[in-house]
Protein backbone atom coordinates (compact mmCIF):
# COMPACT_ATOMS: atom_id res chain seq x y z
CA UNK A 1 0.00 0.00 0.00
CA UNK A 2 1.29 3.29 -1.15
CA UNK A 3 0.43 6.26 2.10
CA UNK A 4 0.74 9.50 1.21
CA UNK A 5 1.08 11.78 4.06
CA UNK A 6 -1.23 14.29 4.02
CA UNK A 7 -0.22 16.95 6.63
CA UNK A 8 1.84 18.94 5.30
CA UNK A 9 -0.58 21.06 4.00
CA UNK A 10 -1.15 24.62 3.62
CA UNK A 11 -5.14 24.18 4.40
CA UNK A 12 -3.50 23.50 8.39
CA UNK A 13 -3.02 26.37 9.99
CA UNK A 14 0.51 25.75 11.26
CA UNK A 15 1.61 24.88 7.84
CA UNK A 16 0.28 27.93 6.48
CA UNK A 17 1.93 29.90 8.97
CA UNK A 18 5.04 28.32 8.34
CA UNK A 19 4.95 29.29 4.89
CA UNK A 20 4.12 32.75 5.77
CA UNK A 21 6.89 33.83 8.47
CA UNK A 22 9.30 30.72 6.96
CA UNK A 23 9.60 28.95 10.48
CA UNK A 24 10.17 25.67 9.42
CA UNK A 25 9.20 24.08 13.44
CA UNK A 26 5.92 22.85 12.19
CA UNK A 27 6.67 21.53 8.54
CA UNK A 28 9.97 19.32 10.06
CA UNK A 29 7.60 18.27 13.13
CA UNK A 30 4.87 17.04 10.28
CA UNK A 31 8.11 15.15 8.08
CA UNK A 32 9.37 13.23 11.19
CA UNK A 33 5.96 12.27 12.65
CA UNK A 34 4.51 11.22 8.96
CA UNK A 35 8.12 9.27 7.99
CA UNK A 36 8.42 7.79 11.73
CA UNK A 37 3.96 6.36 10.86
CA UNK A 38 5.59 4.85 7.66
CA UNK A 39 4.57 7.39 5.38
CA UNK A 40 5.98 6.37 1.73
CA UNK A 41 5.33 9.49 0.32
CA UNK A 42 4.85 12.95 1.87
CA UNK A 43 2.23 15.36 0.38
CA UNK A 44 3.41 19.06 -0.05
CA UNK A 45 1.35 21.50 -0.67
CA UNK A 46 1.05 25.37 -0.24
CA UNK A 47 -2.72 25.51 -0.97
CA UNK A 48 -4.36 29.04 -0.43
CA UNK A 49 -1.53 29.81 1.65
CA UNK A 50 0.90 31.39 -1.39
CA UNK A 51 0.74 32.11 -5.38
CA UNK A 52 4.38 32.07 -5.22
CA UNK A 53 5.94 29.01 -6.68
CA UNK A 54 8.98 29.27 -4.53
CA UNK A 55 7.03 28.78 -1.21
CA UNK A 56 6.73 25.41 -2.47
CA UNK A 57 10.27 24.92 -3.82
CA UNK A 58 11.34 26.12 0.11
CA UNK A 59 8.30 23.67 1.15
CA UNK A 60 9.85 20.65 -0.27
CA UNK A 61 13.56 21.88 0.90
CA UNK A 62 12.59 21.99 4.57
CA UNK A 63 11.02 18.63 4.09
CA UNK A 64 14.11 17.22 2.53
CA UNK A 65 16.70 18.27 5.07
CA UNK A 66 14.40 16.87 7.66
CA UNK A 67 13.89 13.23 6.24
CA UNK A 68 14.51 11.33 3.28
CA UNK A 69 11.15 10.26 2.60
CA UNK A 70 10.02 10.46 -1.10
CA UNK A 71 8.04 13.65 -1.89
CA UNK A 72 4.70 14.19 -3.41
CA UNK A 73 4.55 17.58 -4.85
CA UNK A 74 0.48 18.75 -5.03
CA UNK A 75 -0.50 21.60 -6.69
CA UNK A 76 -3.54 22.55 -8.95
CA UNK A 77 -1.04 24.98 -10.72
CA UNK A 78 2.25 23.59 -12.88
CA UNK A 79 4.50 26.83 -11.88
CA UNK A 80 4.05 25.43 -8.55
CA UNK A 81 4.76 21.68 -9.68
CA UNK A 82 7.72 22.88 -11.76
CA UNK A 83 9.60 24.65 -8.69
CA UNK A 84 8.84 21.99 -6.54
CA UNK A 85 10.48 19.36 -8.72
CA UNK A 86 13.23 21.92 -9.15
CA UNK A 87 13.88 21.60 -5.82
CA UNK A 88 13.90 18.04 -4.98
CA UNK A 89 17.63 16.82 -4.05
CA UNK A 90 17.06 13.24 -6.58
CA UNK A 91 14.85 11.40 -4.53
CA UNK A 92 11.63 9.46 -5.59
CA UNK A 93 9.05 11.90 -6.02
CA UNK A 94 5.27 12.16 -7.33
CA UNK A 95 3.63 14.87 -9.07
CA UNK A 96 -0.01 15.65 -7.57
CA UNK A 97 -1.95 16.54 -10.00
CA UNK A 98 -3.25 16.09 -13.56
CA UNK A 99 -6.78 16.15 -14.38
CA UNK A 100 -7.74 14.91 -17.70
CA UNK A 101 -7.30 18.23 -19.15
CA UNK A 102 -5.34 18.35 -22.35
CA UNK A 103 -3.40 21.42 -21.58
CA UNK A 104 -2.23 19.48 -18.35
CA UNK A 105 -1.57 16.44 -19.66
CA UNK A 106 0.75 17.34 -22.49
CA UNK A 107 2.29 19.61 -19.63
CA UNK A 108 2.99 17.71 -17.10
CA UNK A 109 3.45 13.96 -18.67
CA UNK A 110 6.59 15.25 -20.23
CA UNK A 111 7.86 16.40 -16.94
CA UNK A 112 7.15 13.15 -15.14
CA UNK A 113 8.96 11.39 -17.87
CA UNK A 114 11.92 13.80 -17.58
CA UNK A 115 12.35 13.75 -13.78
CA UNK A 116 11.54 9.96 -13.99
CA UNK A 117 8.78 11.32 -11.32
CA UNK A 118 5.62 9.18 -10.95
CA UNK A 119 1.88 10.61 -12.23
CA UNK A 120 -1.11 11.36 -10.49
CA UNK A 121 -4.39 12.01 -12.23
CA UNK A 122 -7.28 12.58 -10.96
CA UNK A 123 -10.92 11.83 -12.66
CA UNK A 124 -11.58 15.48 -13.03
CA UNK A 125 -12.28 17.40 -16.43
CA UNK A 126 -12.66 20.85 -17.54
CA UNK A 127 -16.29 20.28 -16.34
CA UNK A 128 -15.14 19.70 -12.97
CA UNK A 129 -16.17 16.73 -10.93
CA UNK A 130 -17.48 13.31 -11.79
CA UNK A 131 -20.60 12.20 -11.00
CA UNK A 132 -20.77 8.52 -12.52
CA UNK A 133 -19.13 5.81 -12.92
CA UNK A 134 -18.58 6.44 -16.21
CA UNK A 135 -16.95 9.82 -16.26
CA UNK A 136 -14.65 8.36 -13.59
CA UNK A 137 -13.55 5.93 -15.87
CA UNK A 138 -13.55 7.85 -19.03
CA UNK A 139 -11.50 10.66 -17.52
CA UNK A 140 -9.06 7.95 -15.70
CA UNK A 141 -8.76 6.19 -18.69
CA UNK A 142 -7.69 9.62 -20.83
CA UNK A 143 -5.25 10.01 -18.01
CA UNK A 144 -3.59 6.54 -18.19
CA UNK A 145 -3.46 6.82 -22.00
CA UNK A 146 -1.96 10.04 -22.41
CA UNK A 147 0.64 8.73 -19.28
CA UNK A 148 1.95 5.41 -21.45
CA UNK A 149 1.65 7.01 -24.74
CA UNK A 150 4.22 9.69 -23.12
CA UNK A 151 6.46 6.74 -21.85
CA UNK A 152 5.35 6.36 -18.42
CA UNK A 153 5.23 2.69 -17.48
CA UNK A 154 1.70 1.83 -15.35
CA UNK A 155 3.46 1.38 -12.02
CA UNK A 156 4.64 5.31 -12.15
CA UNK A 157 0.93 6.50 -12.61
CA UNK A 158 -1.82 6.73 -10.34
CA UNK A 159 -5.54 6.91 -11.01
CA UNK A 160 -7.65 9.15 -8.48
CA UNK A 161 -11.59 8.59 -9.09
CA UNK A 162 -12.40 11.00 -6.73
CA UNK A 163 -13.84 10.31 -3.39
CA UNK A 164 -16.84 12.84 -1.97
CA UNK A 165 -18.20 13.07 1.35
CA UNK A 166 -20.63 10.63 2.49
CA UNK A 167 -22.73 12.83 4.30
CA UNK A 168 -23.39 15.46 1.22
CA UNK A 169 -22.93 12.88 -1.53
CA UNK A 170 -23.76 10.03 -0.30
CA UNK A 171 -24.22 8.10 -3.88
CA UNK A 172 -20.72 8.78 -4.89
CA UNK A 173 -19.36 6.09 -2.94
CA UNK A 174 -20.38 3.26 -4.36
CA UNK A 175 -19.71 4.66 -7.83
CA UNK A 176 -16.00 5.47 -6.33
CA UNK A 177 -15.61 1.57 -5.43
CA UNK A 178 -16.91 0.24 -8.71
CA UNK A 179 -14.82 3.03 -10.40
CA UNK A 180 -11.63 1.37 -8.93
CA UNK A 181 -12.66 -1.85 -9.83
CA UNK A 182 -12.87 -0.97 -12.89
CA UNK A 183 -9.44 0.97 -13.07
CA UNK A 184 -7.43 -2.96 -12.51
CA UNK A 185 -8.43 -3.90 -15.95
CA UNK A 186 -7.23 -0.66 -17.52
CA UNK A 187 -3.50 -3.20 -17.97
CA UNK A 188 -2.14 -5.95 -16.41
CA UNK A 189 -0.30 -4.89 -14.17
CA UNK A 190 -2.67 -1.92 -13.43
CA UNK A 191 -2.14 1.32 -12.61
CA UNK A 192 -1.73 2.65 -8.98
CA UNK A 193 -5.21 3.77 -7.81
CA UNK A 194 -5.45 6.05 -5.25
CA UNK A 195 -7.90 8.36 -3.27
CA UNK A 196 -8.15 11.56 -0.87
CA UNK A 197 -8.76 9.61 1.77
CA UNK A 198 -10.07 12.01 3.93
CA UNK A 199 -12.99 13.54 2.06
CA UNK A 200 -15.26 10.91 2.86
CA UNK A 201 -15.54 11.65 6.28
CA UNK A 202 -16.15 15.27 6.37
CA UNK A 203 -18.47 16.63 8.75
CA UNK A 204 -19.27 13.42 9.96
CA UNK A 205 -19.62 12.04 13.23
CA UNK A 206 -18.23 8.71 13.07
CA UNK A 207 -15.05 10.08 10.78
CA UNK A 208 -12.71 7.52 11.55
CA UNK A 209 -15.10 4.95 11.19
CA UNK A 210 -16.13 5.35 8.26
CA UNK A 211 -12.88 6.33 6.59
CA UNK A 212 -11.76 2.95 7.55
CA UNK A 213 -14.12 0.97 6.97
CA UNK A 214 -14.38 2.69 2.88
CA UNK A 215 -10.63 2.62 2.97
CA UNK A 216 -10.61 -1.86 3.25
CA UNK A 217 -13.53 -2.06 1.07
CA UNK A 218 -11.71 -0.13 -1.18
CA UNK A 219 -8.77 -2.47 -1.10
CA UNK A 220 -10.54 -5.25 -1.44
CA UNK A 221 -11.64 -4.00 -5.48
CA UNK A 222 -8.29 -3.03 -5.58
CA UNK A 223 -7.33 0.11 -4.31
CA UNK A 224 -3.57 0.59 -3.30
CA UNK A 225 -2.51 3.66 -2.50
CA UNK A 226 -4.27 6.94 -0.69
CA UNK A 227 -3.11 10.12 0.74
CA UNK A 228 -4.34 9.92 4.11
CA UNK A 229 -3.18 10.78 7.72
CA UNK A 230 -0.75 8.40 8.53
CA UNK A 231 -0.50 9.06 11.91
CA UNK A 232 -3.23 7.49 12.98
CA UNK A 233 -2.82 4.64 14.47
CA UNK A 234 -6.30 2.93 13.74
CA UNK A 235 -5.91 3.65 10.09
CA UNK A 236 -2.87 2.23 9.95
CA UNK A 237 -3.69 -0.82 11.80
CA UNK A 238 -7.28 -1.01 9.10
CA UNK A 239 -4.62 -1.57 6.85
CA UNK A 240 -2.64 -3.77 7.69
CA UNK A 241 -5.62 -5.86 8.77
CA UNK A 242 -6.79 -5.54 5.52
CA UNK A 243 -3.58 -6.57 3.63
CA UNK A 244 -3.41 -9.73 5.45
CA UNK A 245 -7.02 -10.64 4.19
CA UNK A 246 -5.75 -10.39 1.18
CA UNK A 247 -2.30 -12.03 1.74
CA UNK A 248 0.02 -9.41 1.06
CA UNK A 249 1.26 -9.31 4.20
CA UNK A 250 2.01 -12.85 6.54
CA UNK A 251 -0.25 -13.38 9.35
CA UNK A 252 1.30 -13.01 13.11
CA UNK A 253 0.06 -12.16 16.31
CA UNK A 254 1.71 -9.27 16.25
CA UNK A 255 1.52 -8.20 12.63
CA UNK A 256 0.53 -4.80 13.22
CA UNK A 257 3.32 -3.68 14.74
CA UNK A 258 5.22 -6.07 12.27
CA UNK A 259 3.24 -3.35 9.46
CA UNK A 260 4.39 -0.66 11.05
CA UNK A 261 7.93 -1.28 11.31
CA UNK A 262 8.61 -2.71 7.75
CA UNK B 1 -27.82 -7.83 5.39
CA UNK B 2 -29.42 -10.67 7.28
CA UNK B 3 -27.78 -11.30 10.66
CA UNK B 4 -27.92 -14.90 12.20
CA UNK B 5 -27.43 -14.37 15.84
CA UNK B 6 -24.37 -17.55 16.85
CA UNK B 7 -24.83 -17.82 20.42
CA UNK B 8 -27.53 -20.61 21.08
CA UNK B 9 -24.69 -23.14 20.46
CA UNK B 10 -24.07 -25.84 22.88
CA UNK B 11 -20.29 -25.22 21.51
CA UNK B 12 -21.10 -22.88 24.56
CA UNK B 13 -20.56 -24.00 27.75
CA UNK B 14 -24.02 -22.63 29.17
CA UNK B 15 -26.27 -23.77 26.12
CA UNK B 16 -24.81 -27.32 26.45
CA UNK B 17 -25.35 -26.75 30.30
CA UNK B 18 -28.99 -25.35 29.51
CA UNK B 19 -30.12 -28.75 27.17
CA UNK B 20 -28.60 -31.24 29.58
CA UNK B 21 -30.43 -29.97 32.58
CA UNK B 22 -33.29 -28.75 30.70
CA UNK B 23 -33.13 -25.41 32.38
CA UNK B 24 -33.87 -22.88 29.85
CA UNK B 25 -33.07 -19.21 31.95
CA UNK B 26 -29.89 -19.23 29.54
CA UNK B 27 -31.33 -20.04 26.35
CA UNK B 28 -33.75 -17.33 27.03
CA UNK B 29 -31.53 -14.66 27.93
CA UNK B 30 -29.28 -14.90 24.79
CA UNK B 31 -32.60 -15.48 22.41
CA UNK B 32 -33.59 -12.01 24.02
CA UNK B 33 -30.26 -10.68 23.56
CA UNK B 34 -30.20 -11.63 20.04
CA UNK B 35 -33.30 -10.40 19.23
CA UNK B 36 -32.71 -7.11 21.00
CA UNK B 37 -29.26 -6.65 18.87
CA UNK B 38 -31.55 -6.97 15.65
CA UNK B 39 -30.58 -10.82 14.54
CA UNK B 40 -32.36 -11.67 11.76
CA UNK B 41 -32.66 -15.55 12.57
CA UNK B 42 -31.62 -16.51 15.89
CA UNK B 43 -29.45 -19.78 14.98
CA UNK B 44 -30.41 -23.07 17.22
CA UNK B 45 -27.65 -25.59 17.14
CA UNK B 46 -27.49 -28.53 19.94
CA UNK B 47 -23.62 -29.47 18.87
CA UNK B 48 -22.02 -31.97 20.25
CA UNK B 49 -24.07 -31.89 23.68
CA UNK B 50 -26.84 -34.19 22.64
CA UNK B 51 -27.62 -36.68 19.49
CA UNK B 52 -31.07 -36.54 20.15
CA UNK B 53 -33.02 -34.95 18.00
CA UNK B 54 -36.06 -34.02 20.65
CA UNK B 55 -33.04 -31.95 22.23
CA UNK B 56 -33.57 -29.89 19.12
CA UNK B 57 -37.07 -29.79 19.37
CA UNK B 58 -36.79 -28.37 22.87
CA UNK B 59 -34.04 -26.33 22.26
CA UNK B 60 -37.12 -24.56 19.25
CA UNK B 61 -39.88 -24.28 21.45
CA UNK B 62 -37.53 -22.37 24.44
CA UNK B 63 -36.41 -20.20 21.67
CA UNK B 64 -39.79 -19.47 20.39
CA UNK B 65 -41.35 -18.79 23.68
CA UNK B 66 -39.60 -16.55 24.12
CA UNK B 67 -39.19 -14.40 21.38
CA UNK B 68 -41.16 -13.94 17.60
CA UNK B 69 -37.57 -14.10 15.76
CA UNK B 70 -37.49 -16.08 12.74
CA UNK B 71 -35.27 -19.21 13.78
CA UNK B 72 -31.63 -20.86 12.13
CA UNK B 73 -31.75 -24.87 12.55
CA UNK B 74 -28.25 -25.57 12.63
CA UNK B 75 -26.93 -29.49 12.31
CA UNK B 76 -24.87 -31.70 10.34
CA UNK B 77 -27.72 -34.27 11.14
CA UNK B 78 -30.62 -34.42 9.15
CA UNK B 79 -32.81 -35.84 11.74
CA UNK B 80 -32.08 -32.76 14.35
CA UNK B 81 -32.93 -30.45 11.25
CA UNK B 82 -36.44 -32.48 10.96
CA UNK B 83 -36.85 -32.58 14.68
CA UNK B 84 -36.22 -28.68 14.58
CA UNK B 85 -38.55 -28.16 11.65
CA UNK B 86 -41.55 -30.06 13.12
CA UNK B 87 -41.45 -27.61 16.37
CA UNK B 88 -41.56 -24.72 14.19
CA UNK B 89 -44.72 -23.10 15.38
CA UNK B 90 -44.90 -21.22 11.61
CA UNK B 91 -42.72 -18.30 11.78
CA UNK B 92 -39.69 -18.04 9.18
CA UNK B 93 -36.92 -20.70 9.15
CA UNK B 94 -34.04 -21.30 8.01
CA UNK B 95 -32.79 -25.01 7.68
CA UNK B 96 -28.77 -24.63 8.03
CA UNK B 97 -27.55 -26.60 6.33
CA UNK B 98 -26.98 -28.74 3.71
CA UNK B 99 -23.51 -29.62 2.02
CA UNK B 100 -22.97 -30.34 -2.18
CA UNK B 101 -23.65 -34.23 -0.72
CA UNK B 102 -26.37 -35.63 -3.51
CA UNK B 103 -27.79 -37.22 0.12
CA UNK B 104 -28.14 -34.21 1.58
CA UNK B 105 -29.68 -32.15 -1.05
CA UNK B 106 -32.09 -35.01 -1.99
CA UNK B 107 -33.21 -35.04 1.58
CA UNK B 108 -33.03 -30.98 2.79
CA UNK B 109 -34.43 -29.59 -0.70
CA UNK B 110 -37.50 -31.13 -0.50
CA UNK B 111 -37.88 -30.59 3.05
CA UNK B 112 -36.84 -26.69 2.59
CA UNK B 113 -39.88 -26.63 -0.21
CA UNK B 114 -42.56 -28.30 1.61
CA UNK B 115 -41.94 -26.38 5.22
CA UNK B 116 -41.51 -23.25 3.06
CA UNK B 117 -38.16 -22.93 4.40
CA UNK B 118 -34.85 -20.83 3.72
CA UNK B 119 -31.52 -23.21 2.55
CA UNK B 120 -28.16 -22.83 3.86
CA UNK B 121 -25.53 -24.39 1.37
CA UNK B 122 -21.95 -25.16 2.75
CA UNK B 123 -19.66 -25.31 0.13
CA UNK B 124 -17.81 -28.46 1.30
CA UNK B 125 -18.54 -32.13 -0.12
CA UNK B 126 -17.83 -35.27 0.94
CA UNK B 127 -13.57 -34.87 0.37
CA UNK B 128 -14.26 -31.89 3.03
CA UNK B 129 -13.64 -28.41 3.00
CA UNK B 130 -12.62 -26.35 0.01
CA UNK B 131 -9.16 -25.07 -0.33
CA UNK B 132 -9.37 -23.42 -3.92
CA UNK B 133 -11.96 -21.12 -5.72
CA UNK B 134 -12.84 -23.63 -8.34
CA UNK B 135 -13.96 -25.91 -5.68
CA UNK B 136 -15.85 -23.35 -3.66
CA UNK B 137 -17.83 -22.09 -6.95
CA UNK B 138 -18.26 -25.94 -8.53
CA UNK B 139 -19.75 -26.52 -4.69
CA UNK B 140 -21.76 -23.81 -4.37
CA UNK B 141 -22.94 -23.91 -8.48
CA UNK B 142 -23.91 -27.50 -7.24
CA UNK B 143 -25.96 -26.51 -4.42
CA UNK B 144 -27.76 -23.50 -5.71
CA UNK B 145 -28.92 -25.48 -9.07
CA UNK B 146 -30.08 -28.40 -7.07
CA UNK B 147 -31.78 -26.02 -4.75
CA UNK B 148 -33.61 -24.19 -7.75
CA UNK B 149 -34.18 -27.09 -9.73
CA UNK B 150 -36.39 -28.50 -6.50
CA UNK B 151 -37.88 -25.64 -6.70
CA UNK B 152 -36.32 -23.02 -4.01
CA UNK B 153 -36.49 -19.40 -5.43
CA UNK B 154 -32.68 -17.83 -5.00
CA UNK B 155 -33.94 -15.34 -2.37
CA UNK B 156 -34.33 -18.64 -0.18
CA UNK B 157 -30.40 -19.99 -1.08
CA UNK B 158 -27.88 -18.96 1.44
CA UNK B 159 -24.42 -20.13 -0.19
CA UNK B 160 -21.28 -20.14 2.30
CA UNK B 161 -17.78 -20.23 0.87
CA UNK B 162 -16.02 -21.73 4.03
CA UNK B 163 -14.25 -19.26 5.89
CA UNK B 164 -11.36 -20.27 7.75
CA UNK B 165 -9.27 -19.17 10.19
CA UNK B 166 -6.50 -16.76 9.23
CA UNK B 167 -3.84 -17.91 12.32
CA UNK B 168 -3.83 -21.13 9.77
CA UNK B 169 -5.20 -20.95 6.65
CA UNK B 170 -4.62 -16.99 5.67
CA UNK B 171 -4.04 -18.16 2.05
CA UNK B 172 -7.98 -19.41 1.93
CA UNK B 173 -9.02 -15.78 2.86
CA UNK B 174 -8.53 -14.24 -0.41
CA UNK B 175 -10.05 -17.31 -2.39
CA UNK B 176 -13.17 -16.52 0.16
CA UNK B 177 -13.39 -12.94 -1.20
CA UNK B 178 -12.96 -14.28 -4.43
CA UNK B 179 -15.79 -16.43 -4.43
CA UNK B 180 -18.28 -14.41 -2.93
CA UNK B 181 -18.03 -12.61 -6.15
CA UNK B 182 -18.78 -15.33 -8.18
CA UNK B 183 -21.24 -16.43 -6.36
CA UNK B 184 -23.06 -12.99 -7.08
CA UNK B 185 -22.91 -14.21 -10.63
CA UNK B 186 -24.58 -16.96 -10.44
CA UNK B 187 -28.24 -16.05 -10.96
CA UNK B 188 -30.32 -12.67 -11.45
CA UNK B 189 -31.33 -12.05 -8.63
CA UNK B 190 -28.25 -13.70 -6.98
CA UNK B 191 -28.67 -16.01 -3.75
CA UNK B 192 -27.86 -14.68 -0.16
CA UNK B 193 -24.26 -15.36 0.63
CA UNK B 194 -23.32 -15.96 4.02
CA UNK B 195 -20.42 -17.21 6.43
CA UNK B 196 -19.53 -17.99 10.01
CA UNK B 197 -17.71 -15.19 10.47
CA UNK B 198 -16.45 -15.89 13.97
CA UNK B 199 -14.20 -18.48 12.20
CA UNK B 200 -11.43 -16.28 10.39
CA UNK B 201 -10.72 -14.99 14.19
CA UNK B 202 -10.14 -18.04 15.67
CA UNK B 203 -6.90 -17.85 18.23
CA UNK B 204 -5.75 -14.24 16.91
CA UNK B 205 -4.83 -11.26 18.58
CA UNK B 206 -6.78 -9.16 17.21
CA UNK B 207 -9.75 -10.82 16.93
CA UNK B 208 -12.28 -7.76 16.53
CA UNK B 209 -10.48 -6.20 14.24
CA UNK B 210 -9.85 -9.20 12.31
CA UNK B 211 -13.00 -9.88 12.09
CA UNK B 212 -14.59 -6.99 11.25
CA UNK B 213 -12.45 -5.75 8.81
CA UNK B 214 -13.46 -9.29 6.47
CA UNK B 215 -17.01 -8.58 7.29
CA UNK B 216 -17.04 -5.34 5.70
CA UNK B 217 -14.21 -6.38 2.70
CA UNK B 218 -16.76 -9.26 2.18
CA UNK B 219 -19.86 -7.00 1.74
CA UNK B 220 -18.36 -4.70 -1.14
CA UNK B 221 -17.77 -8.19 -2.51
CA UNK B 222 -21.03 -9.66 -2.45
CA UNK B 223 -22.05 -11.00 1.06
CA UNK B 224 -25.38 -10.05 2.94
CA UNK B 225 -25.75 -12.67 5.19
CA UNK B 226 -23.37 -13.56 8.24
CA UNK B 227 -23.47 -16.09 11.00
CA UNK B 228 -21.67 -14.07 13.68
CA UNK B 229 -21.91 -12.62 17.47
CA UNK B 230 -25.12 -9.91 16.80
CA UNK B 231 -23.86 -8.46 20.63
CA UNK B 232 -20.93 -7.18 19.72
CA UNK B 233 -21.58 -3.44 19.14
CA UNK B 234 -18.55 -3.36 16.92
CA UNK B 235 -19.58 -5.58 14.27
CA UNK B 236 -23.02 -3.85 14.09
CA UNK B 237 -21.35 -0.32 13.81
CA UNK B 238 -19.24 -1.63 11.36
CA UNK B 239 -22.01 -3.73 9.18
CA UNK B 240 -23.87 -0.43 9.37
CA UNK B 241 -21.06 1.84 8.46
CA UNK B 242 -20.69 -0.87 5.54
CA UNK B 243 -24.25 -0.61 4.52
CA UNK B 244 -23.91 3.45 4.16
CA UNK B 245 -20.60 2.99 1.70
CA UNK B 246 -23.22 0.68 -0.27
CA UNK B 247 -25.63 3.04 -0.42
CA UNK B 248 -28.15 0.41 1.05
CA UNK B 249 -28.87 2.76 4.42
CA UNK B 250 -29.29 6.31 4.28
CA UNK B 251 -26.43 8.83 5.76
CA UNK B 252 -27.65 10.29 8.90
CA UNK B 253 -25.60 11.50 11.62
CA UNK B 254 -27.29 8.92 13.43
CA UNK B 255 -27.02 6.46 11.04
CA UNK B 256 -25.55 3.36 13.71
CA UNK B 257 -28.57 4.81 16.24
CA UNK B 258 -30.55 4.18 13.00
CA UNK B 259 -29.89 0.83 11.58
CA UNK B 260 -29.66 -0.93 15.88
CA UNK B 261 -33.36 0.52 16.05
CA UNK B 262 -34.98 -0.53 12.44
Amino acid sequence: MILIGERINAGFKDIANAIRTKDSTAVEKWAVAQAEAGATYLDVNIGAASRDPADMAWLVDVVQKAVSTPISVDSTNPEAIEAGLEAIDGREVLINSTTADPGKLDRLVPLAVERNASLLGLAMDERGSPQNVERRVENGAMVFMAAVEGGLPPDRILLDPILMPIKFMQEQVPYVLETIEQYTHLSDPPPHISVGLSNIGSKTTERGRIVRTFLVMAMTRGLDASICNVCDEETIAAVATAELMLNKEIYSDSYIRAFTMR
